[in-house]
């Protein structure tokens, strides 16, 4: 076992960030520890949170932290920020969190890029979950901006997972098409100091009766005011409820099946690309064949379909 | 050249929807059409529109198309949706269009889902862009939900992308972070009889002077009521101008070939999972495997060692 190992499993916190990079960053010693902590996964509580931006999802995951805090549980929050796809950092840097969390040893916040996650992003989450997880913090809440296909994919790999309105956006259906209204175990109205909140509530009520859940759990509605930590012991309170039930059914077995699915399809994506990269692409013929596409001189599909030819026929004659 | 492929290239409507449907399901068969078509491509403007749920994508959208009409420019409009994760269906289906634009030949419209298409839609999406392309349709309108990673790839196959905003989101910082500023190429600030609009503008150059663009673009700011047509034709009129500045310089040809890497390796991913699956998980494998990771009885990353560990052996072999 490494020292770097060693060091995590006894809690040493920069061994824990640095066990992190290395997941993040994909590099090949992170799989083996992976490995190596998988039987120590699956005691924490994970949570999801995920919304448009503005609608104050920061400022819920701080108050649900502070909440769980005060049962002096080890929270670890994960904040998904897609990265600037051009410059590569995000304009803001990382986000300006309270103070009282920033200085307590009993919260762990970490910022992932999604940049360079090349259909990697949600199997790199889960890896960072299960890290925490093994390091003994529970809950696990992570946190997503957006709601895109790869905000639904990271939403998978938690046990409850929990959508972020605020009033006024309940003008406009579309703000609550977007496949949105099915990620959700939970939904919460933030900001229910402003005007609207009954109309957002109906709208939601009026989704949720439309669609059905095959699972039979009945999403709630909490009103929150996050920045005045209002509402935030019921979330607490419904967060516990949802994951109770999902324990009590058989529909907890076909959620994980679904999650651990999505998460092997996402690590052998990942890692066929390299293994073909490295072989099909020696040298700068990666570039070479980048050029020619761009140029419109070769078709990307025709390609493509050389290389996966040769990697069949080497499997069919090993 | 099969019937289908003849059809198409005589202009058919059904026979484009029908070719379509083979990319957008990555059938087999669509891998040929595209290669024979791709020489066709590279003519037509690609246009992205991109911005959060209930800011008037739609809407814009359609205004715009109405606007290349009034040029006679047949226009193809492309709407990625996200759909249920669960259910597998969008909730409210397709979207509502306006009468004007449904009945009009010159105006195609498609949704595409993004359901099925692990770490694919951006590689889904730039196929439909070129069977639009290779089919005379010019302008090709792709316009996303959501600003999470998949849309900035989505966006990165468009030769001009449109962000939209409202007034308003800009009390909160987060509305204007999470890479947004950096993919666009011009901003729409929608709904401008709503107040709060100087504010928003004020803070989009802020963020704008904050960032600097490599390629020397500096993103004009277009205020729209797209409900009402107002602003369209300035709209028009700045992408026009972004599209001749970038064919002007040299940065065409990088941003060119971003579009073609991403493509090549989304298209390698897509297809090597396909192989992985056949050849190492027959006959039922894979749902043992899903079994054993979801009961944590198996690290997902111990089992794909093993499969990447037996290609690269066959690779090296052949």
């Amino acid at each position: 076992m490494t020292t770097l190992l060693q060091n995590f499993l006894n809690g040493d916190t920069r061994a824990l960030a640095r066990v992190i990079s290395l997941v993040e960053n994909r590099a090949a010693a992170s799989r083996d520890i992976l490995r190596q902590i998988y039987p120590r996964t699956g005691q924490a509580q994970t949570i999801g949170i995920t919304g448009s931006p503005g609608v104050g999802k920061s400022s819920l995951v701080d108050s649900l932290a502070a909440a769980y805090r005060k049962q002096s549980r080890k929270t670890a929050i994960i904040a998904v920020d897609p990265s600037s796809p051009f410059t590569g950092g995000a304009i803001l840097g990382d986000r300006i969190r309270m103070n009282a969390l920033s200085t307590d040893r009993g919260v762990f916040i970490r910022s992932m890029a999604t940049r360079g996650h090349l259909g990697g992003l949600a199997a790199a989450t889960a890896d960072v979950v299960n890290v925490l997880d093994a390091a003994g913090w529970n809950p696990v809440i992570v946190e997503t901006v957006g709601v895109g296909q790869d905000e639904v994919e990271v939403v998978r790999v938690v046990d409850v997972s929990i959508v972020v309105l605020v009033p006024g956006m309940g003008d406009d259906v579309q703000a609550l098409k977007a496949g949105i209204m099915e990620i959700g175990d939970i939904f919460v109205i933030n900001k229910c100091d402003r005007p609207g909140v009954e109309k957002m509530e109906q709208s939601i009520l009026t989704l949720l009766s439309l669609s059905s859940r095959a699972d039979g759990w009945s999403p709630p509605v909490v009103k929150t005011v996050a920045t005045d930590n209002q509402g935030i012991e019921e979330l607490a309170q419904q967060i516990e409820n949802c994951a109770a039930y999902f324990r009590g059914t058989q529909h907890n077995s076909s959620r994980k099946r679904d999650a651990a699915k999505q998460r092997l399809l996402a690590l052998l994506q990942e890692r066929l690309l390299e293994v073909a990269l490295e072989s099909a692409f020696p040298d700068g013929a990666l570039e070479t064949a980048v050029g020619e596409i761009a140029d419109h001189k070769q078709s990307p599909h025709a390609l493509v379909d050389e290389v996966v030819r040769r990697i069949k026929t080497s499997i069919g004659h090993s």
